[in-house]
């Protein structure tokens, strides 16, 4: 599998999300070409705000694996990861991170914080931009619905 | 009681930590003068890098008063969080911060970054530096502690 074929197993769970009325982004770990695990946010549904897409997939891979180094891993998510997820994914070790649309707001790689550039941190991630135009669209679709009163 | 006070309860925290040979890291999350969530950093002894001392502890308080948002909320820490945690706070709307000593590497309030002087954060976030020997002295002695093979 490649990276868009990743991202697409990725923006299925962000339907999940979808489905649950929670904002629609969706996250896969991968370790030597297999899926380790799978998230989607669900923050608002068990009452926790911080069950972002990548934190449950992140925890569900250490899970996994029984490490909690994912030395060699990648995350693919659908949609740029805020601060918290950014410095989650640098605590869990992850190599690198693909991600399919821009967090003009709160997003921690290349938009409001370029944190994996930082020279101080101890841990070097790679990062990959690979636009879906798919992974956005379900966002704005999302936050029409929203102010619609959908 | 006072802000001393509950770095205290935080600090009782981080002693749990030490037992278990994690990096002694502790925090306690008070509304209303009523600690309601309690954590210290055991990401080792759980398999979960994301199992720090704030992040537990955040969960408990959201789980306790079960809503995702812990507005008016302060959360008293040993230690100056990270960026994971720092975005943890923001999300999870906590009103102010307390921490007892710095992190010169990966501390994100004051040291490496300053996320709630960041203005283009939607929510802002109070935080105050109150030093305590005690929380940066076991922090120092538990790392003296692993150079000597302990």
């Amino acid at each position: 599998m490649e990276d868009k074929d990743f991202i697409q197993e990725a923006y299925k769970e962000a339907l999940k999300s979808y489905s649950l009325g929670e904002v629609p982004v969706g996250a896969v770990v991968v370790l030597d070409g297999e899926i380790i695990g799978r998230g989607h946010n669900r923050r608002i549904t068990q009452n926790n705000p911080l069950l972002h897409a990548e934190i449950v997939a992140i925890q569900e891979a250490c899970q996994n694996i029984g490490n909690w180094r994912l030395d060699g891993a990648t995350i693919y998510i659908t949609n740029e990861p805020c601060l918290m997820c950014a410095g989650a994914i640098l605590h869990s070790r992850i190599k690198k991170v693909v991600f399919a649309s821009l967090n003009q707001k709160m997003g921690a790689v290349v938009s409001n914080y370029k944190v994996f550039d930082n020279q101080k941190s101890p841990y070097k991630v790679e990062y990959v931009y690979l636009p879906d135009e798919r992974c956005g669209g379900i966002l704005t679709d999302f936050f029409k619905g929203k102010r619609k009163g959908d």
